[in-house]
């Protein structure tokens, strides 16, 4: 059973703290192998992909790491057309969203004469990490892709492991669909070395995004610097602010939606109705009975899950600050005026019609979301994760002269003549 | 003296390539002492920063963590006038620059009756790290600070070290003018760890920016996760592309600016015209000579800068994209057409008369630029580092029976069936 807490225990910041403190991911000591892995990719190209890969999935890929054109159109053959039709209404609904996403370039004179302004450019090249298993995810490429064509990347790479050569078809449907141009069928840590340092099939790019494996993760902080990463995603959570307006079913269906993804996963209800809370408890427990994983439900609802009775609605608003959800659910009268209290979320879902499963798909919005905290500081993944900005100055010989003086005054109280010089050599000073 | 290359000579790919491989920075293994000070810090919190400070910076803290605004105050009464001038010039300057990076919020509803959105909002807090010493610059402050400030963060505090008790007044006055509110007198590791975990006296921020040591480098890799940190900045780098109309004087100047840096700072010229690259070597040498820095630049110089030499400007343009230089001043007749063709540097400088050095403190755009072939995939620091994007979405119950089917139908074939559920009970399905 979750744990349960109320605003009014005397205890309740102690223990409300103590829960913010809980640690959901036991982390994996695999550094000293992930840096092995990277150096052999990095020294023996595909030779070390091909090993690795017979190795930890079990597959022979000499000559085979692409995945060929023809391999994917079989695999979309194969997907039954109404999975399809959803998999693309979902496209559309993602793109149409992330259109708007696009920043503007920006340029413009100030009343000194000095020329100003930002140019936005599309990484040149992208890696898409899709994990194996049970954890790859149509959803997920769709989610990554989507953003980077938006953007204007010119070439867009997935690396996807096929441990005893299997593949999920939906997983290449997706990327033909996202955008996605070529295909490597490598995992892990020597697919991540792979997209940093390049081999002899595969050429390097410059970002590498996507969910992964403990290995993944590792490699992923490794070779930054190299390239960018995104965010090193942790497990997802779902903080569900109730009113006595609900019904317990649809909530408690919420909660185990998030709490299906993995034990580490999290659910949280926060409401000012100890009846609901009551009832919400009680439903969970019924539909947990007859979920496919309700094992995995029922381990992170018990390990992590939690229920928060407040006396008003005004409280949630700090509780849901400190949370600083992924996911954000506000099943009250006034979702709107509650929303635009709260600072810290990764997204949003006003009202009680709108379930979080709804962003996970078709919503449009994107599903890669800040997790553990880390909305605080971070947001979701969009087009900007694909784009870097560059500044522009232009300076005439007259704008020179209203802005030369400062400079040198700046340089010299920094101690730095050679900066000085600079301007002063353009000035005769 | 610099390294030469010439794009005709037979082995010039293999040379260039070596040449953007080069390391510039020796990694210090500084991570087990870094551990074990954040360690120090979480558990002892203000005691260990005293005792720490004591150790490293050789000044006792003991009730005296916080710099008071009296003297800060005092500080600034210390600062002559017309520096106080200059740096409030820039301050204005850069602030007016980044009021115009501030994000628009956005929401809409869509064909299907969707309504959709994004909302900005500042991080709660954020942390400056400031380095003490010869490194200490005022302008670096402004830099950090006030993106910060126009992003609408409501809390930020400073920390900086005050090595045998000494600190220069200029970064204060830049602090105050900056927007600063809380300043410690504490750096290193320790004060990551503060700004991270929090102390008795300090309170955690949601963000920490800014330069520092390979220590602070290393403390800010390792919190990263509990707090959002900002680029690890590498050693500065210039790339001068220039055509025959140039006064090799100017260039000299523009590159033993960046070289007077650092040691493993970089300075690099690329030119069609090979009797303008030795009119600038020649200079290059006849500056050193009489530049208060010039043991630094001409190390610089010597182990790290480069003249490459090309047939047309056409050909700068591949090499401006490999090179991702922080910095690239187009001292080129029509800078505007070349400029829009390369794709990756962290700001341009645009015509003659725009040395780099404007870009330092009074241009308004910000001096905070990746570094490090880093601008292939990421930008200058900007207002956009102090906000995060939450998104928003709101279905009713028309618009619910409009998606739900794809999002059940996605669900499903993700083997999620509590996802499936949570749309499909609100459905009656």
């Amino acid at each position: 059973m979750a744990i349960r807490l109320d605003i009014t225990d005397p205890d309740f910041e102690a223990r409300f703290a103590a829960f913010l403190a809980t640690k959901r991911e036991v982390s994996e000591e695999v550094d000293d192998a992930v840096r092995a892995i990277l150096a052999d990719v990095r020294q023996r190209g595909d030779a070390a992909l091909v090993d690795l890969s017979r190795r930890f999935d079990r597959v022979e890929l000499e000559g085979r790491l692409r995945i060929t054109a023809e391999e994917v159109d079989r695999a979309i053959a194969a997907v039954d057309s109404a999975t399809l039709d959803a998999l693309t209404f979902a496209r559309d609904r993602i793109r149409a969203h992330h259109e708007r996403q696009k920043p503007a370039d920006d340029r413009y004179t100030d009343a000194l004469g000095v020329e100003l302004g930002a140019r936005w450019t599309a990484v040149e090249a992208v890696g898409l990490y899709v994990p194996g298993g049970t954890a790859s995810y149509p959803s997920s490429v769709l989610m990554n892709a989507v953003p980077a064509a938006v953007a204007g990347v010119p070439r867009i790479v997935m690396v996807v492991p096929t441990p005893d050569d299997r593949l999920n078809p939906l997983v290449l449907a997706a990327a033909r669909l996202g955008g996605v141009q070529e295909i490597y069928r490598v995992g892990g840590a020597q697919a991540v070395a792979a997209l940093a340092y390049g081999t002899q099939t595969i050429r390097p790019v410059a970002k590498i995004v996507g969910p992964g494996n403990a290995f993944v993760a590792a490699a992923k902080r490794r070779v930054f610097g190299t390239v960018g990463i995104d965010m090193i995603a942790g497990p997802s959570e779902v903080l569900v602010i109730a009113d006595a307006g609900n019904d317990p079913d649809w909530l408690a269906a919420d909660l185990l939606a998030q709490a299906e993804h993995d034990t580490a996963a999290q659910a949280i209800l926060i409401t000012d109705a100890s009846d609901l809370a009551d009832a919400v408890e009680a439903a969970v427990t019924r539909q947990l009975a007859r979920l496919p994983r309700g094992e995995t439900a029922g381990a992170s609802w018990r390990d992590f899950g939690a229920v928060i009775v407040v006396r008003s609605l005004d409280e949630t608003v700090a509780l849901a600050d400190r949370i600083a959800a992924e996911h954000l659910e506000l099943a009250v009268a006034d979702p709107e005026a509650l929303a635009l209290r709260i600072r810290n979320a990764g997204a949003v879902f006003l009202g009680r019609h709108t379930p979080e499963v709804i962003g996970d798909y078709v919503g449009g919005s994107n599903h890669v979301l800040p997790t553990a905290r880390s909305a605080r500081f971070s947001s979701g993944l969009g087009v900007l994760d694909f784009m870097k900005r560059t500044s522009i100055l232009k300076v005439g010989p007259e704008a020179l002269r209203a802005l030369g003086p400062a400079a040198i005054a700046l340089a010299r109280a920094e101690g730095l003549d050679a900066h000085a010089r600079s301007v002063a050599i353009r000035l005769n000073l």
